[in-house]
């Protein structure tokens, strides 16, 4: 190791975007990313069919909503949507999250739209 | 879905056990898993051949050494130990970590010794 290793630090990391609903890359493990996102108001429904999707708050409060009940989240607490489960994550006030699911999954699963972000972006 | 969906709390899970570098698996996502544990003092040097391996402080700090460096995790920072990279996790004082592996890795990777713990023990 050539470079002193360094630790990645989520509040350094969420200060450098502002933007809702547009999750960033932070680490890789395998063929996993760990992804930030800034969340507020109402997400789209969908599902991502082929993987399960890790949800961790670290600031503020996540509701998930699923068709038939919902999951409220708060920092230091985390949930797994299983592959193929519709969900719609909402928060009433700004909250952070951290994402963990396979590389090349899309925000917005098989809803496309216009909230779908790029994939890849790192913070 | 049948039952009323239930975040797992990180604080929750802890309290349920004492054992130091004794993991605890609270969830799967597809075949990883994630485990917290309670670490003091020095583990033993160790690495895993086939995996990168995730650590995140929840609370404390954690020193994790490599043969010709360090890095120091506080709460709220992750690192990403690359897989075949020789590592040694210690704490000086009680710290609680959140581990990111695929299911089925032993803690003590090729060292193994009396630290090894049982897998797939859960909070």
């Amino acid at each position: 190791m050539t470079t002193a290793p360094k630790p990645i630090n989520f509040a350094e990391k969420m200060a450098t975007f502002d933007a809702l609903w547009s999750p960033r890359v932070i680490a890789e493990m395998n063929d996993y990313q760990f992804k930030i996102a800034k969340v507020e108001g109402e997400f789209v429904w969908h599902q991502h069919a082929d993987t399960d999707e890790v949800f961790i708050v670290l600031d503020g409060e996540l509701t998930i909503h699923f068709r038939e009940s919902t999951v409220q989240l708060r920092a230091g607490e985390m949930y797994v949507v299983p592959r193929g489960v519709e969900h719609k994550p909402a928060a009433e006030r700004l909250c952070q999250i951290l994402l963990v699911e396979p590389r090349g999954v899309v925000n917005t699963g098989d809803a496309g739209g216009e909230l779908t972000a790029d994939r890849d972006v790192w913070a």
